[in-house]
């Protein structure tokens, strides 16, 4: 799905349809961080009017995703708990070059992978979830999280060139896969 | 205004009004940085659901205001520029205790202060911006960020205390004004 080379292992559905709480809880903060790196990225390319504008939209979708799912745990009787590191994300920002124009380049092309990765998980979800209101949440999510990826990939393509992006994006799927490969089948959106 | 122990200075007003353009840059930001204010409260007392709920509305409130003023900013053919260091909040911040309870209830004062301090302005700004979209922007504004103000003392009693919540903000609004008032008047939303 979307480029990505490795599926995810039947182990870790298992887990996560196991524990559907403890995924929404993770989810929540996944969505919030989500949030969080959009206004990052507005923050660091101020003067990219069509990017601050792109990741303003981005960053309000996803805090309507995190005032969703909130809900949902809180309605189920849980609370969000402290928001603890998050592995796969944090090898993928290692891939993160310092230096301009390749920096802004790879945190688009990473930030395209994590919605790739969550879209492909939702998919997951939206069929092995136990219980239809997970389910038609997962579905719709789906949809919304292949946009941002298709999102993230144009703006990469048009800041930073069609060639260099399409190059860029292959070498970040390998190591994509690599990372996930390794992951624990824990009940956590990128466990 | 709101207890405000001090007016905004008619030096500041006069800069504000000279210069819409730069205050709407600066607010932006203010808007932006709000949001992630109350997106960090969240991630520090994820266990207080109410907490959570509320902070979530607020950050989605703070990124509308954010979106429509990043429009104005455009339409007016500025851009956001850099983020610069905002010295009124910031010697605010200095002013919230580590020790909990106390770190909570000072850092809900402060941000209480804060939508106090900009309610105040967006009121003079309705008045002295030099176009209508302006002025009905800052009309619009000033009723919200006076629901901020109450949203943030309404937490305070509720989580620290009634007394104790109004012995603090007296004493905060106390070093407020005396922050305000050596301020330069700067055309920036705490200049």
């Amino acid at each position: 799905m979307l480029g990505l080379k490795t599926p995810t292992r039947p182990g870790w559905i298992r887990a996560a349809a196991a524990d559907p709480l403890r995924v929404l809880i993770d989810h929540a903060h996944c969505e919030k961080k989500a949030a969080a790196s959009a206004l990052s990225l507005i923050s660091k390319y101020p003067a990219r009017k069509d990017l601050v504008e792109r990741m303003t939209e981005l960053a309000q979708e996803e805090l309507e995703h995190f005032a969703r799912v909130v809900r949902l745990v809180h309605e189920r009787g849980g609370d969000l708990g402290i928001d603890r590191a998050d592995i796969y994300v944090n090898r993928l920002r290692d891939l993160v070059r310092k230096i301009e124009p390749h920096h802004l380049l790879d945190r688009l092309l990473v930030s395209a992978l994590i919605e790739a990765r969550s879209c492909e998980r939702f998919q997951l979800l939206s069929e092995a979830a136990p219980d239809a209101e997970l389910r038609d949440l997962y579905r719709e999510l789906l949809a919304s999280e292949a946009g941002h990826y298709s999102l993230f990939v144009d703006l990469a393509r048009r800041f930073c060139g069609k060639d260099e992006s399409e190059t860029r994006l292959e070498e970040l799927l390998v190591r994509e896969a690599e990372i996930v490969s390794v992951l624990g089948d824990e009940a956590l959106m990128h466990g």
